[in-house]
């Protein structure tokens, strides 16, 4: 079952905070934690665009272990296989575009994927004893009605499901916010920008499907066919309401932290 | 255009031989090494069985970079996207069953695949400047003759591409000899290195086909698929002959040198 949502950002400013802006992340962050913190989760599903990149297939990691490291700080998890089986034949049984992907040997301590900085980011807040992660990553070539549905397959799964499960969007916004930035400047990043802000504001995932390939494809999100997923999950889920969220644009893209809470 | 091929092992004992069995392969493998030396290689596509694993769909590495280590060793190599994008390109315009994988950032020195040690070991001895490597996985849910088609289409790539290729199989052969092993004994992994012994003896790939489900099934070699692939590539580059090949069992599976010369 599904206990908890947030949206976190992946940039390493979250880290260690050093201007204004990535402190505001930073406290939205902390409260993030705090409040995953208080419920006893069993496995944190994160959706991260960084870990294994496929064009045309969602993939699903199937190792025993993730770990990896970020400069000095290290993390190692053990992986909810049980529950990455799951989704994966379930979504291979509907013939959508899924690989199940392991990595090193089958199974045992040599079964481990690499952690990417999008899943290390917030794992890195999230660490706790015991506590198991699933790692899943969008695909951009995929139709956005595909991840939609493979996001309400997932919510269906999730829903029923014996353990208590908080679930990571890693994602960041708009990269074309800054001529100085490594995608230069358009004016779509702020359009996209702030259409994610007013999905947030009215609490209406549906109107991700407005937004216009042009905005996506100038703005340079890694978050929108992430978000398609989180939306057919909350189709699913439709007892979870943005309870609060931070966007802040530390240097040339936006960052965003959100968090869902359940109604009862 | 390929220059070489050589089929090697990828335990651990090669690095460091302690025993007669394992010095027996490490001198062959240092006889693949010299002959790999005095060829201009431009790339090494490696074919390995503990890297990205799908069952159903072969995995085309297309990072920019791949890096890892071993222990205290530690290698990184540049990749061969140009290659790889192009076998991907033919395997899907084929609908075959080929997913291409980045990892971490799509571009760049955050493009990167972790080395597993079935690239890794080989790699270590074949390490050189400027060389770049291409990585392939198999995939043991696919029909043999898919795999062996996609042998063929790697073979018709690597006929025709302009740089030098060097491909190295990294496989290890029946892995169920000692009781003492981790997956116990079986008669019938004698029978499965005997047969991949005929075939190299003989020079007769086309006899793979042959071996029975169960053989493989009780053997638990990693080489099968891999193998199945290689046939494919032989079809394609019937100018290639074995020219030397070691076994040894050192422990409980079964590990081969094989070298193939061109015929010109």
């Amino acid at each position: 079952m599904i206990e908890i949502i947030a949206i976190v950002p992946h940039g390493e400013e979250i880290l260690d905070p050093k201007d204004k802006e990535s402190k505001k992340l930073r406290d939205a962050m902390d409260h993030v934690v705090k409040r995953f913190g208080e419920l006893n989760l069993d496995t944190i599903v994160v959706f991260t665009p960084h870990n294994i990149r496929i064009g045309d297939h969602f993939a699903i990691i199937l190792t025993e272990y993730a770990s990896g490291n970020l400069g000095k700080r290290r993390l190692s998890f053990g992986c909810d296989r049980d529950l990455g089986e799951t989704i994966y034949k379930n979504a291979k049984n509907k013939s959508m575009p899924v690989v199940g992907v392991n990595f090193g040997a089958l199974e045992g301590k040599s079964s481990r994927i690499m952690l990417d900085w999008g899943s290390f980011i917030p794992l890195y807040f999230l660490n706790k004893k015991h506590r198991k992660i699933l790692l899943i990553t969008p695909a951009r070539e995929i139709e956005r009605d595909v991840s939609i549905k493979f996001g309400e397959l997932i919510g269906k799964v999730l829903k029923n499901y014996e353990k208590r499960i908080g679930i990571i969007v890693s994602v960041d916004q708009a990269h074309t916010h800054l001529e100085s930035g490594p995608y230069g400047y358009s004016p779509y990043a702020k359009i996209f920008d702030e259409r994610i802000i007013e999905i947030l504001k009215e609490n209406d995932f549906e109107r991700l499907k407005d937004i216009d390939e042009k905005v996506i494809e100038n703005a340079k999100p890694d978050s929108y066919w992430s978000f398609l997923i989180l939306l057919g999950i909350l189709r699913e889920n439709s007892n979870f309401r943005v309870e609060y969220f931070q966007y802040a644009l530390p240097s040339y893209f936006g960052m965003l932290v959100g968090l869902f809470k359940k109604i009862e």
